[in-house]
């Protein structure tokens, strides 16, 4: 048997080895992908139920329909990898409940900026361990990401909603920061309840000790770039 | 201009014209199968949420976005009209209100009875409607219409759920009688407020001043077949 068994590279088996290797990874982190749009159809379902008009609401569920598709995408993997796309979300459905139970938002601003903020930790977090993923599942993940379009379209609306309004500014800048703080504290949980999770980031952040202080640094710079395309503080 | 036009069939023009003769009644009803696929959505999302358990979430936010399907489809033959898919919809947005308010069901039984009662009558009504549409637009709806599994579903646990049950079962057909009452209130509002869509109607019930009576028979009748199919009496 272990003739046949490849020699695996010092940085684990995670960029060297194919599907088969590290199958185990991949349906962990295809697992979280899921949870999280799982998560996204329903806030954008709730969203469009909030809609202020028929145009919005329309379009809101046009976008909850495509996380639908998105989480199909992903399924189809886990199909091939021989894994149960319902069971892999398993450990995954509750990490976004006590985020959301610590940031309730009280208007359509803040609703919007939590999503903005929220989805755009948690797809730096899933692009960074997708980066420790066999290449074919890598490629559905990363193309997964790249086909949500919330961050532009809840940005567009940001930007013109704020314009000029000094106070709403500084408030959603306050928000801005709790968010993300409990954001945080959710990558935090994650990686104290799968620390397999962050030996998969080591591939982007580099081996050693801090890999979750190196993976914070760089979840709170891409945030901090976010928050300036608003032209919040963070 | 007159010599250009085809001469009309005693039947109305809906029977033989092409999709420009008629485009005002296509544009009503897929402005209106639009509407009831919005709600569906609307439904399927809030099922999703209630599911018991994630297999059961999983199915219902597939069959939602499947209904956000159905209505791009209808949106795309709206387009190719020249109409606008959202205004198209918009004098039927809140035909469903005054059942929501009406019909509140107290069970997830009732709930799924109500949707089963409720899409069964628009669904068939829309197929009626549908017979007096031009050929192209016509099998667009028909084919939206085809699509929608949700009976089937709702049928196969309803049956299930309710076997062996006789006081639920007893319930469940008093709950019935009062939907498919407010169901049929629907349509003779419908009926009143857009008269021009019972006229698409007597392609399918023939002509005559007692269309609406002919469609209320219709509606019932498979509204029974459909009830006897869980051992309901009607």
């Amino acid at each position: 048997m272990t003739s046949a068994t490849p020699p695996r590279s010092s940085r684990g088996p995670a960029l060297t080895a194919g599907p088969q290797d590290n199958s185990v990874d991949d349906v962990m982190v295809l697992g979280l992908v899921s949870a999280f749009e799982l998560a996204t159809f329903a806030r954008l379902a709730a969203d469009a139920d909030m809609a202020p008009d028929l145009r919005g609401r329309v379009m809101l569920t046009r976008s909850a329909a495509a996380a639908v598709d998105r989480r199909e995408r992903l399924a189809a993997r886990l199909v091939e990898l021989g894994a149960d796309p319902v069971d892999a979300m398993v450990p995954f459905t509750h990490v976004l409940d006590d985020f959301d139970v610590r940031t309730p938002p009280s208007t359509w601003w803040e609703r919007l900026l939590k999503a903005y903020i929220g989805y755009g930790v948690a797809d730096d977090l899933c692009r960074l361990l997708a980066g420790g993923l066999g290449e074919r599942t890598r490629g559905v993940v990363l193309s997964a990401l790249d086909d949500a379009p919330h961050s532009d379209l809840a940005e567009a609306e940001l930007l013109q909603g704020s314009a000029g309004d000094d106070v709403l500014m500084s408030r959603l800048g306050l928000w801005g920061r709790r968010v993300v703080g409990e954001a945080l504290g959710v990558v935090q949980g994650l990686a104290a309840s799968h620390p397999e999770l962050l030996r998969l980031a080591t591939s982007a952040l580099g081996p050693g000790d801090d890999t979750l202080q190196k993976l914070f640094g760089q979840l709170t710079a891409e945030h901090t770039r976010r928050m300036a395309r608003l032209g919040l503080k963070a």
